[in-house]
């Protein structure tokens, strides 16, 4: 796996190029998504697996932030607490996304029991606070940098949605637009700190493998949507069955 | 999700209905193996990505050793490393997955390399390695109790790959004729251990949901193996590609 030491900006390419190659905007279910060709009950499907992502957020930041080692580090990393959890109640990234669980009319009750969830969701998510916790600093740090592509999948998939969904509005799809300087922000500290500290070939093949990881638990997350939504339609035993099919 | 005190009887009863409802023998993945309906390239993709489980199922085996408080039940699990690790080179568990995977002409260092593995096997898989580090002793042993089931599971496929695939032999099926001593009897010790030791609703409570999330690992990696290697055949980016397809 590791060879030569790369540059820091040769380590930054290499990173977009898997990007390129394995974000979950080349996923069959996005282009579906954000092409209007799902129906409302396979966008529920989506949000409400997408919910448990989101709450695992702050935990998997907390668990980051208990790691790292100085003050300045720790507050940096603070607030992506604050973006996630809000600084009163009903604000943040998650009561935001309980806008978009509501706005396409899910029952908050059993959203927030998790009860209908696919286990590949729980699974994949679940995969990724292990890494925070696990794994070095600086792949902790690593696992992050797909949000370096967030913002042209959240393009894609707001203007997408509002042009060809007429149940879904720009108030529904509010948790997004803060993301687009969010994401962005957290991203440039994530990148400029890998490329300062993966220093060796062996801690370079590390940072590439943990986003490489990433892009496969988000993917992971589309095929089990896929495989039990669209094609061929196969739910797990206890998962969410939407009303629309 | 905690209700009354049930007898152990009723404790499993419960249990079975579990199996009854969300064992992997009712994934259309494993209909398809046994009635003879895959090609090789497909029951290749199959064993290579068990082979990930069988290799996890030691760590998962000493994880809880190492927490088991008496000589006693560290003797009578130790029994499970012997039959998966074996007593001298070439023997055991692992190895003999190492025989099916070369009978179905799979190349052993591929195998053994595991770069083919679809992502959701692993985050499926390192699941239960986690559930057994993580919750309780009595959940711990609890995750086990899939092996009530796996005697049925096991005849169904020995039988079926044998009279439907000409590739396939009894020798390269030797995995599963120790299996058919060997998992009664752990399950039959994991039974009695949690018919005494859960005593509680709340007790009796994790144990079945232990179960049906155990159910839901098996039947995560045969979604997983049904969307790429069946339908629609969409295989994640750098995971296995069978020759034959």
């Amino acid at each position: 796996m590791s060879g030569r030491l790369l540059s820091p900006d040769e380590l930054e390419a290499s990173l977009r190029q898997i990007g390129a190659e394995r974000y979950h905007s080349r996923h069959p279910f996005h282009k579906l998504m954000y092409q209007g060709n799902l129906n409302r009950g396979q966008l529920q499907a989506w949000a409400l697996n997408r919910y448990y992502y989101q709450c695992r957020i702050p935990v998997k930041d907390a668990t980051l932030i208990a790691r790292l080692p100085t003050s300045e580090l720790r507050r940096v990393w603070r607030r992506r607490l604050h973006d996630h959890d809000g600084d009163e109640p009903n604000t943040g990234g998650i009561a935001r996304w309980l806008r978009l669980t509501d706005g396409l009319g899910l029952d908050r009750d059993y959203v927030t029991s998790m009860a209908g969830l696919l286990p590949i969701t729980r699974f994949a998510v679940d995969a990724y606070v292990e890494i925070v916790r696990e794994r070095s600093i600086l792949e902790a740090i690593g696992s992050c940098l797909t949000e370096l592509f967030s913002p042209a999948i959240i393009a894609e998939r707001v203007g997408g949605m509002l042009a060809n969904y007429d149940f879904v509005t720009a108030e529904t799809l509010g948790y997004f637009t803060p993301r687009l300087d969010q994401a962005p922000m957290d991203a440039e500290f994530a990148l400029d700190y890998v490329k300062e500290n993966a220093r060796t070939p062996e801690q370079q093949a590390a940072v590439l493998a943990v986003l490489r990881t990433k892009c496969d638990i988000l993917w992971a997350m589309l095929d089990g949507l896929y495989l039990a939504y669209v094609d061929p339609r196969l739910v797990p035993p206890g998962a969410f069955v939407p009303a629309d099919r």
